[in-house]
C-alpha cells in the first residue's frame, strides 16, 4: 500500500518549515505548535478542478473522522492564474465551499510564480497531500486524487505510532491533478 | 414533469433581452443572434459550489448530447463576493474547468449588487437554468439542481417542436443553490 | 447522436412480438396492448451488475420523468447461471429492488440456452434498451449503459413524433454489459 | 467516532464461533484459523440491495487496501426469501460480482428462518460487519453503511495495536439496510 512513504530504514526527513503571508480560520501556526499531533498538510489551488472535486472534501473528512487527534492544514499554493487566486477570492471561496479547518497563503519570492513552501517540499502540483508524525517528520507524500481508505489507513497507523516508529504512506493515484509543468488533468 | 413551464394556454413570454458587459467563449451574442435555435441559459456564479458540481458539467453534457442543434450559454451573475468573481477570476475558472461554450458577464447597474440580467429574468439564485424555444419565448426556468433526463427531455420537445408549439418545462428540485437572501445550500 | 437508430430512410422494422413464461406486477401483455404509446424494452439479468447498477435504476427514473406516456417493460432474459436466476429468485429480486414496472420472463426453448425474444430481438447481452414508438416500430437499440440525457431525449422525441415520424436512437457506450460470448464486463 | 465498540474497560468479548453450511472461494475456515490476523466479517444477502451497492464493494476495497494483514470473510446469512437465495444462486452472484474473498454459507437450524451465526452475533440486518483483533475478540460492529475513512481507521488501529491493546470502532450510519423485522430500506 505505501507507495511514497519515507524509507522506513534510513533517516526519517524533517517537515521542512512553512513560508506564509497570510491564515484563515485561525491565527498563523507553525509546524512547532502541531508538534505532539499529526498533520496532513492538504496543498490546494482554489480553481484546479481535483482539488475542489476530490483533495478538499477529502480533507473534510478526515476532520470529521479523525477530530482533534489530527491537524488538517490547507496551504493555498499558487503556481498559475495567480491574478485569479487572490487571498480576497480565496477568502470567498473558502465562505462558499465551507471549509472550516485552518488555510494558509503560500509565500512567494520575488517573480518566482512557483511558491515557497510548495518548491520546499518539492511539490509537483495540486492536490499534494503531505502526512507527518507527531515527531514533525515527513511519513508520506501524494500528487493527485488516493482513496479514502488508504489516507485513513496511514493516518490511523500514524496516530496510534509511538514518536518515530510505525511505517506510513499513501498510494499513488496521480489523476485529476494540476502540475507545474502543465494545465490541470 | 413540468413544474415551472410557461403556460401552455394564455400567451407564451418573450426572453428579456441580456445586458452584459463581457464575453468568453465567443463574440458578443443577442438572442436575436441565436433565433431559430433552442437556448439554454445557464445563469452560475464561479464559486457557487452548486454551479459547480451540478450546473456546469450538466451544460457541458448538454452540449455534448445535443451538438449545434442546442445553444448553451453560460452567464456569469454575480451577486454576492464581487471582488472575488470579477472577470479574470472567471477566465482563469473557465480555463481550468474547460468550459467551452459562450460564457457572458452579467452587467450590474450602479451600486445594485444584483446584477441586470439576472434581475430582468426574475432569478432568485444560482444555478438557474432557462429554457429558450427557437421563437425567443421562455419555456422553462429552473432554481437548482434537476435531474439530465427532464432536462434532455425537456429540450428534445423543444428541438422537435414547431415553432411556438409544444409545452416544455424542467422540473424542481431547489437543492445546492445559492440564494440572493442568503448562503449557498 | 443517435448510434444505432433505425434508418431514417428505408423501411422501419416492426418490433417482433414477445415470447414469455410470466409476468410479474401486471397481466400478461402483448405489444399490440401498447399501442399508441412509446415502449422502452429493458432486457436484463437479476444478477448481472451492470443491469443492478445501471440499467434497471435507469428504467425506474425513464417510468419517473415520463409518467404513463411511456411504458417502461422489464424482459428477463437468462442466457446463463440458468439455474440461480429462477422465476422464484426474480420475485424476490423484484420486492428487495422495489422494481414496480411489468417485467416479463423470456421465454426458452428446448435446451437453447439463449431465449427466445432475446433472441429474435437479436440482442448480444444484458443490459440491452430497445425503444419502441407509438405505431410498434423498433427506433433504437443499445447493449450496456448509455447516459440519462441521450435515452431521455430519443424518448421525448419519440413522444413527440406523430406516427412514424421523427427519427431516434440511442447513443452506444457498451460497458457494464454481460454478453452471451463470455463474461459479465 | 467509535460508536459502536467494544468497551475499552471491562472484559472483551471472545468472538462467537461460526456455524456454517458451504464455503466458497476458500477451504472451510474457523476463527482458530485466523488467529493473529484481524478480522473483518460481512454478513450479507445476495438480493439485499445495501449489501450489493455499499457492504461488498466496501469489503472488496479492505482487501485491497490492506492485503494479507487483513482476513475478509464474506457470511451469506439469509433470513428471507430463503427459496431465492440457494447456495446455487449464491455461487452465480460470486462469480458474477467478482467476489473472490472467502464466503461462507451460515446455517439454520429446523425451520427457523433466522441463520445460527447470524443470531449467535446478536446480528439485526444486513449488511452487517463485524471487527475482529488478533486475539479473536470483537471489536466493533456495524449494521448498514459506513464509510470508507472510519471502516479503515478502525481496521489499521487493529493491526498496529499489540495483542489486546488499543480500542477501536465503527460508527454507525444506519441505511441501506436489511432488518430482520421489516424490508431492505
Amino acid at each position: 500500500m505505501p507507495i511514497v512513504p519515507s524509507p522506513a530504514s534510513g533517516p526519517v526527513t524533517p517537515a521542512p518549515p512553512w513560508t506564509t503571508t497570510r491564515w484563515f480560520n485561525s491565527d498563523p501556526l507553525e509546524l512547532a505548535d502541531l508538534r505532539g499531533r499529526v498533520v496532513v498538510l492538504e496543498a490546494f489551488q482554489m480553481l484546479c478542478p481535483g482539488c475542489v472535486a476530490h483533495g478538499l472534501p477529502q480533507a473534510v473528512r478526515l476532520t470529521q473522522t479523525f477530530g482533534d487527534d489530527l491537524a488538517v492544514i490547507g496551504l493555498h499554493s499558487v503556481f498559475e492564474h495567480h491574478a485569479a487566486m487572490t487571498p480576497t477570492s480565496l477568502e470567498a471561496f473558502l465562505h462558499e465551499y465551507r471549509i472550516r479547518f485552518p488555510v494558509a497563503v503560500d509565500a512567494h519570492r520575488g517573480e518566482d510564480p512557483t511558491p515557497v513552501t510548495f518548491a520546499r517540499y518539492r511539490m509537483r502540483g495540486t492536490p499534494s497531500l503531505v502526512l507527518i508524525d507527531r515527531d514533525g517528520n515527513v511519513r508520506g507524500h501524494q500528487l493527485g486524487a488516493v482513496d479514502d481508505m488508504t489516507v485513513a489507513a496511514a493516518v490511523a497507523r500514524l496516530l496510534d505510532a509511538g514518536p518515530a516508529a510505525g511505517h506510513a504512506g499513501v498510494a499513488a493515484a496521480p489523476t485529476s491533478v494540476c502540475t507545474t509543468d502543465g494545465d490541470c488533468a
